[in-house]
This record gives structure tokens, C-alpha cells and sequence, in this order.
């Protein structure tokens, strides 16, 4: 399974990455995820006080590139299409 | 500030995959940020109606190593620990 997400992940790239990716059985897992969000923090934690929500549905981020972090702003279909992974937003529903 | 967080994310490993990651300023985003949560899905994405929150605070994850997901488990310690990341949870506040 992780080695045919990591093949996927490589679809596209060159032949040398992919390669290099298949040696490690921990690539994926062995690489920061996020960034640029904060890195002068040493963990980015944020906090939805429910009650103050505005709007009866707000997407927020799980993939750590939106540009409206911690909202989510689309950019995980950028990300998903560029690597193949399958990452989307938690939705908070009044 | 990218190659910085590369060269930490490789701090351990063997110096081939770190001199092959410096090669490429998008390493950190051209690789699968999910290993394993519902791969079988294009895009997962959760919902929290939050009118339903059970306890006055609830931690969702934003890590993809959870193994509660959506919720927290505190497995992005172990993430962060071993990457040098600095990814956390959404807190959501009754
Ligand atoms: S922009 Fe990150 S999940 Fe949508
Ligand atoms: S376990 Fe993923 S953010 Fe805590």
C-alpha cells in the first residue's frame, strides 16, 4: 500500500527521485509536512472557539498549504494533483 | 528557510537522502502527506457538526498519523520528533 502510494506519488517525476523514494520504506512518513506555516513555532496549534463561527459551514486546513491558514483555501487540490495524495479540509458545520 | 527545514527533516538519515532532497527546493511539498488514512478515497475530507461536540475541548488532527483520526491521538509528536516538523492539532472550543 505505502509503496504504491509512493509510486504514484512519483508519477511524472523523474525516474531518479522515484527511485531513490522506493529504497526507504519510510519516505512519506519521514519528511516534514508542512512548510512554511509558522516555523519560528514549535508546534502550530490553533483553537475555533465554535460558538464564534459565522458562517453554517468553514473549511479548515489539513494539507498546510493554504495561503488563509487555518482556513482552507483550496490549495489541497494543488497539492493532491502535484503528488498524488488524497489530503482535504475538516469542515465544521453549525 | 526551506533548505533549513530540509537539512533538520534529514538530521539521522544517511547523507545520499538528504543530498538528494537538497537538490530539490519542493521536496518537502512534492511528496504524499497522508500514508495511510482512507487511501482508497480520492479526498478525505470530515465533518463536525459542532453542535454535537461532546466535551468543552476536542483536538483534531491535522498530522495524518492519527490513529483516531479525525481526531488527535498525540502522534504528531512523534511526527515532529522525528522530522523536525512542528504541525499540531485544531482545537475546537464549546
Ligand atoms: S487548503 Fe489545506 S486542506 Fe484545503
Ligand atoms: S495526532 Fe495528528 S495532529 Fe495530533
Amino acid at each position: 500500500q505505502q509503496q504504491q502510494q509512493m509510486l504514484r506519488a512519483g508519477a511524472g517525476r523523474s525516474f531518479r527521485l522515484v527511485q531513490v523514494r522506493a529504497e526507504s520504506a519510510e519516505a512519506t512518513a519521514s519528511v516534514a509536512i508542512n512548510p512554511s506555516i509558522k516555523k519560528e513555532s514549535d508546534k502550530v496549534v490553533d483553537t475555533v472557539v465554535v460558538g464564534e463561527l459565522a458562517k453554517p459551514l468553514t473549511a479548515y486546513c489539513r494539507c498546510w498549504r493554504s495561503g488563509t491558514f487555518p482556513l482552507c483555501d483550496g490549495s489541497h487540490v494543488k497539492h493532491n494533483k502535484a503528488t498524488g495524495d488524497n489530503v482535504g479540509p475538516l469542515l465544521l458545520k453549525k
